[in-house]
């Protein structure tokens, strides 16, 4: 792969969406080929698995079936968009990716780290971010930004209960892949996050 | 587990739908209480999933996102359904189950028996068909006979490769799970047919 494969990961209402089109901006002014996505999504067969995924009728979906259709998304995702994308030497910045699963099925709906890892290995195949940006902010302030938003899909609504269980997740998620993942301290002003941000994406990119 | 759950594989045009009616006719009039499902589908998340599936606008679907929305169903359906139903002590008929996962997905797309009985693992937990009734039939029968149907889903308007590679999947299939998998030559009439599958069902009743 010429390309480079950037995932953003964290909770709701940690400030990625912002930061995501910041990033893009700089990149593309230091002329470098930007490609910006998300998950679960970003092909057309990936959102409308998205909207069954987020629909918020669908109440009686088993934790399985969550998984296993965010792996779905995801493997149609990686063989359409982004695998193509970094054979073309681009950059892609993915809003959630495989630690969202791991976070949110293997541990938020306990279906175990391993468990939810395997059937993503089957999904993604060989293309595993070449680094993470995993935004960290305190689950009070996170809260607050997202009850501004208004309407909430099937997992932003769900209870309190859940979302204590991603934060613990989250937490964890930095100790398994220590390598990979570079947490930004995530609950201070746009431009101190953006700033810290590119500090990291620098260091990368002058290796 | 009270209950006993029967699942139904062979080709498309093996005449499996007549012939599960009959068998539903056949145990109520013996007293039992039967629930008739099909797969993909079977409750309205897995209908929902089943759509995307069949959707000839779908063409460019990948064989992992394609297996991993197989599965996706299975496990809602298990879960919501067939549990359930075996719980109360039920028969549960199902119209296609995990083995038309194997030999469509793992063999007829090629992705390997053992990667897609791993993912479909995961999907189904401890609910494996007590027995299963595979329809042997000639591939020019079979193909006569969907000939007659006229709107053909995305899987069945495949061309003929595929269908040849499902074949040869199914004779396969046989060998793997031999204590399950019950084969009835398929290409006699209707009554022939359900002779066969009587007999094999009342001998399994009877034990």
């Amino acid at each position: 792969m010429k390309g480079l494969f950037i995932t953003i990961e964290g909770p709701d209402g940690s400030g990625k969406s912002t930061q995501i089109k910041l990033l893009k901006e700089y990149l593309e002014n230091k002329g470098y080929d930007v490609v910006l996505t998300r998950e679960p999504g970003g092909t057309h067969i990936s959102e409308k698995i998205r909207d069954i995924i987020l629909d918020k009728e669908n109440k009686n979906m088993h934790p399985k079936t969550e998984a296993l259709l965010y792996a779905a998304s995801r493997a149609q995702h990686v063989e359409e968009r982004i695998k193509p994308a970094l054979n073309d030497g681009k950059i892609v910045i993915c809003d959630r990716f495989v630690d969202s699963s791991i976070v949110y099925q293997g541990l938020g709906r306990n279906l175990g780290i391993k468990n939810v890892y395997d059937i993503n290995l089957f999904a993604m195949g060989d293309i595993i971010p070449d680094f993470t940006l995993l935004f960290d902010i305190d689950m009070s302030v996170a809260k607050k930004r997202k009850e501004n938003r208004g309407d909430l899909d099937r997992l932003e609504s769900e209870e309190d209960f859940f979302h204590k269980q991603v934060f613990k997740g989250y937490k964890k998620l930095k100790n398994l892949y220590p390598d990979r993942i570079k947490v930004v301290k995530a609950d201070d002003s746009i431009e101190e996050v953006h700033e810290r941000i590119i500090n990291i994406i620098d260091e990368f990119l002058e290796r």
